[in-house]
């Protein structure tokens, strides 16, 4: 890990930043400058003018996304401001680029107000084609993207949260597969309740997740119980319809599947003997999982999948986002639907090969050619589904 | 033109817009992976969050600048809105890498109202080394830009206003190095009293020009005026010491320097006769200048230069902004003052050397290869000499 910290300190110091913006067009002789620049670009200016939706076929606003920060939840480091969130934000446009082929620039924010986030990114919208809100914190996410999905004709997407429940989801899906276990009869345990936790479990009710509870630090989730905070009171009423309550040891009991967007090292081995058959376990917290694959599978897992490269089943973001917003940028879509984002995470899972499929290899490897290109073909695949259906 | 168009229009739609965004740091490994995204892209957050100023060792926030306009004001087109303004921003941003090495990026603001457009645009700054307004109108564009360099620690410059400017004055100092005339004691006549023309006089004036009169569609400003327009207060002060009132053609007489930065056709031949003898014309207007070269000419006037590359002595921002952003951006200045701006202005007529230099070779060619570097290098030298002082 020091290793990997040096070599990122010093490869951003030896290139300065991780990004340049270049120009697809030559400019070499006064008649390129004069197609490039004036009095050329007039012809294109006018163009819009008289048509504003061909700025999609004439400008880099067809490909081009926001990462937008306010700096208030960066990576696990918490609220270390605009500048420091930078480098994070340059990273994602970077693998935006090399993965979905989209173009990407880093906006950090220089205000944690929910209004002044909303207005400011409402302001720079005409430049994008998209825009990908990242390393916002909870509750405060929640509204900025609802209010700019609202009042915005381009894709508003925050990836922590749906890039997060997508990645999982397909994970799912391929452990259904390897299970034999249907979607509507599994009983699913959440640990986490801040914003990855809650869009996984909403992205898994919207799968067919009949049985679903999400666990906080203060234990199960449920509707009944009177001291539940604001920010779960939507999510208790569609999780744990049998009112259960207690500690996470408690409801992994008889569960089918453990998703963790919590802490290091929160699920004990002696549990997972308590939960169904052929137990399935997510542990994403990062960079140390809520168990540790060795022990999990000493514990009796039979699948067990977390965020990192080191160990077999990465549940990996960059799997969703480059390829969801190169399907709605390519299909011109003015939102990334829930339809959208199921089709991203069948997308994923559908890379991995029955032969391939095995409990050490569910995901597919990030660096598989044409990974974004599958996930952009299954959520145009859905714009058409949903232009049809409306 | 009608093909120049129509090749801008063409190329604007085969590549999508202009611009592409590039990462500078490999992407084909998983370990390329941890070190431009997580888990080693903490180190540099947290080198960032532990010392601020190291954002501009390890971010692309060094090199990069926002083209912000509000779509005001857009070429000679008028307030076309935010979307038709992106071409030309894209191909502004195309020359910042083309000539100066800066990375650009086009930010057309869905707002014309001066306070949401500085509260914007300072929301931005954390991400941008600096800001080039671009595009908006008077006198929207003044508040703008002054009220944005007292908030931001970033410099930010109207290049409409400054960057004609500098590109002027580089104009007439090598204008006065083979007339032999001295800038104390020419008399000026600047045609044209918006943003470009006010910008011009006040750089005139700190060049040390003394004797300057603006003229308007009104007529000549003067301070005893009672009519005066509330924009013109400011420079009607400090130019037309004299008072003179009258026309455009009263105002030519015996001037030394005409200027137009005005309207096609308005400076007619027989007027040039009037002027002091060896007369400059700059004749700014674009497409069409105040007049034609061959007729400027045939009029009396010594040099002639305008805003068109198919004419000797084109007058062409291109020449300035690359390297004043190249410069500002290198020795990490705060804004971008007036000596540095005078700076450039000599580092620009310098380019043209003493066996070069002819009526018809005042301005260097813009593909003249070191352009921006020795801009660059003047615009350093004057913060240089600016730190020593304070």
């Amino acid at each position: 890990m020091t290793d990997v910290k040096e070599k990122a300190l010093a490869i951003s110091k030896k290139f300065g930043g991780k990004l340049e913006v270049i120009s697809k067009v030559p400019i070499e002789t006064m008649e390129d400058l004069s197609i490039a620049y004036t009095p050329g670009v007039a012809a294109v200016c006018m163009e819009i003018a008289n048509n504003k939706e061909s700025v999609y076929t004439y400008t880099t606003k067809k490909n081009l996304v926001a990462v937008v920060t306010d700096g208030s939840a960066v990576l696990g480091l918490g609220n270390i401001g605009p500048e420091a969130a930078i480098p994070v934000m340059e990273g994602k446009a970077a693998l935006f680029k090399r993965f979905g082929n989209v173009d990407a620039v880093p906006i950090s924010l220089n205000t944690q107000d929910v209004e002044e986030i909303i207005s400011h990114v409402a302001a720079i919208a005409p430049s994008f084609g998209g825009i990908n809100l990242e390393d916002i914190s909870a509750p405060r996410c929640f509204e900025i993207e609802r209010r700019l999905k609202e009042m915005l004709d381009i894709p508003v997407f925050h990836d922590d949260q749906h890039g997060t429940a997508i990645i999982v989801l397909a994970a799912l899906y391929n452990s259904l597969r390897l299970t034999g276990k249907k979607i509507g009869e599994i009983q699913v345990v959440v640990n986490g309740g801040g914003a990855a936790g809650i869009a996984i479990s909403e992205m898994f009710l919207s799968a067919g997740v009949k049985n679903l509870m999400v666990v906080d630090r203060t234990g199960i989730i449920s509707e009944t119980d009177p001291e539940l905070a604001e920010r779960h009171v939507e999510i208790s009423k569609v999780t744990n319809r049998s009112f259960r309550t207690g500690t996470l040891e408690d409801a992994v009991v008889g569960m089918d599947v453990f998703v963790g967007v919590s802490a290091p090292g929160v699920l004990k081995k002696e549990w997972i003997a308590t939960m169904n058959e052929k137990p399935v376990i997510f542990a994403m917290a990062n960079p140390t999982p809520e168990i540790f694959p060795d022990e999990a599978k000493a514990g009796g897992a039979y699948i067990v999948g977390t965020g990192r490269s080191d160990f077999p089943n990465q549940i990996n973001n960059v799997l969703a986002f480059p390829g969801i917003f190169r399907g709605a940028l390519d299909a011109r879509a003015k939102d990334i639907t829930i339809e959208m984002q199921l089709a991203a995470a069948r997308g994923i899972a559908s890379i991995v090969s029955d032969e391939e499929l095995n409990v050490d290899y569910i995901m597919p490897d990030v660096f598989t050619p044409g990974v974004a290109d599958i996930v952009a073909a299954s959520v145009m695949n859905a714009v058409k589904k949903e232009e049809v259906l409306v």
